[in-house]
């Protein structure tokens, strides 16, 4: 009944995530391995921080989930296994692990140290496949956490951009741009308070202000609406259409709501 | 045993495949699931229909085929729950299922409603999530299909173009292109009926005509040639080429049968 | 137990390789199907026989590996299935299993023949699911190898260019490129032999020579250098980018080390 997740930018037109399963498999062949995403952009940190955290809490408790965006394999980086409440986190510490460990109350952080427990020879570039698929097999299958290394008191958390709030304004950015164009911003819910839904209105660069919805089709085909979307995050969408490369928004462009 | 198969355009970059994978799974942990396509054109539901009916035929009998292609999503249009002989779909009500529907034999088209098996919050733009994907668990553990909601008489189908039958001439269209540039057409073995395939020629805009093979290798190298293909199309293709690139072919191009 | 992994051309946007699943738990609904990868560029066997052989040997013994990149598919190749002391390939006798199989031993090559073992009716231009699904799936339930077609005593080798090996030079060629970049060379530790690493200077059509190392950090940013990577290729890499764009490298170019 045990369940690993993985979560990289490893693609899927290599064999990466194929010989970490390969790994998991040879030490417990009778886990269910779970794809999250692994068409994070290469070494997108954040990106892959947001793919984690918005879908880590939909697992089974006792899920492991490893997640591997790692542009600094090799260095002297450390790698974190944390156990929260409902889950077991693996990745590099340099904040990867930081948004979803935000939600969840951590118990328990060490580093990955117990060379008893890694794929040998250990290449210096695929921790992945060497270090944390073996290491969250064994997890998988019991392995005490204190097993894999010594505990410590903290890890790297990820610098994500709080919004800026003011009465009656919410200046945030755009963080993360999905398949469809949806382009979620670092605004959620909470910032928005008590302010009603209908008198929420929104501008991005060089656009008319427009509206807070529920869902795409309360504006006109192409017209531009703001949802509170599936993940949690106000999201800026355009009703049958890529609200990125119509309204040209990138990562990091300002969003705000009066 | 139970199985579950998805058909999807989330695509595999972001979070929304594992997302409705760690709900299922969170239902019903010991259910298999396998993905058909997550690359479907985004919101392109005759590709999704194409898709699902090409493939669910293939899975165990009580395969629970999840489809969701869903532009409408949070609109009013419903969301189905089907039984056929040998299978049970679920999907928006939008076509995407009725290909695969017309080739089996359908039971019962319930309407999905009932709350108690949905994951909640529902959001209004992720029923893949919060409904597809916690009823198909449901069902796959052998939940009755009259628990999930009212039992409706119709539902909506696709509107699939069929070709133009006369004496000695089909006049059929590209309806789909694979990743092969293997252009499908809406013509199948049934509508070429009784003529020889040796004496069937092919033509397509701007291109001298071509014969109807059974491989590629039949013609030379980088000619086209007419294949019945393995979903039952008639295919055109190039040998050891792209046909939709070297014939500049699109979704919707005349293709004619002599 | 038993274990399926499958390594295509086929790609994820279409229904290919959920229809070779389709087949394959049809046959043993047990059986854990595991993807290596489905995005070897289409028809690029020596693409598709790196990543299969520099992967299948992290699965855990008796894994049945199926291969199929196939752009003969139809003609007269031979389907074969070759049992070494560890695993079971199926594949096209194109020398797509030939690098897999030259890292094991190879006990016994048998043609795939028998149509009991097939599904029918069998497309001639898609035996992944016809043909190697179903063989694979029958084989992973314990059908002896025997079975599928009579023994044959040799296979279709890759052409794959051994480097150049004069004293105090090797001369190689880029064989893989890989999603972040990496340069793969057909160069290996064995070629390098007692050359202390750190005397190793390579270099690229174009470039300044460059270091061997262990990890990208060890040169600067932007910066080249070669790894000996996980897969044991030498590898050309670019500290914090994308070695390929960065250095205009394309499959075929030479690269020396001295």
């Amino acid at each position: 009944m045990s369940m690993i997740t993985l979560t990289t930018d490893f693609g899927l037109n290599d064999w990466f995530v194929g010989s970490m399963k390969g790994v998991i498999l040879s030490v417990n062949p009778r886990v269910t391995i779970v794809d999250i995403a692994h068409g994070v952009p290469s070494g997108d940190i954040r990106a892959g921080a947001i793919a984690l955290s918005a879908s880590c809490r939909l697992f089974p408790p006792k899920t492991v989930h490893v997640a591997v965006v790692d542009p600094g394999v090799g260095s002297a980086r450390a790698a974190l296994a944390v156990e929260t409440e409902h889950y077991v986190f693996l990745g590099p510490d340099n904040g990867l692990l930081s948004l979803a460990l935000s939600d969840d109350e951590v118990k328990k952080v060490h580093r990955i140290e117990n060379q008893e427990y890694f794929r040998h020879p250990v290449s210096p570039t695929f921790h992945g496949r060497d270090i944390f698929a073996p290491v969250a097999a064994h997890l998988s299958q019991g392995l005490a956490l204190r097993k894999v290394g010594p505990e410590i008191s903290d890890y790297v958390r990820l610098e994500m951009l709080a919004p800026e709030v003011e009465v009656g304004k919410i200046t945030g950015q755009v963080v993360y741009i999905d398949r469809f164009g949806n382009a979620y911003t670092n605004i959620t819910p909470a910032h928005l308070g008590d302010i009603p839904p209908e008198q929420v209105e929104l501008s991005v660069r060089g656009r008319a202000p427009f509206k807070l919805g529920h869902y795409f089709q309360e504006t006109d085909p192409g017209h531009p609406i703001g949802i509170i979307g599936s993940s949690g995050f106000l999201e800026i969408c355009v009703n049958g259409g890529d609200a990125a490369k119509k309204l040209h928004l990138k990562i990091g462009d300002p969003v705000i709501v009066q």
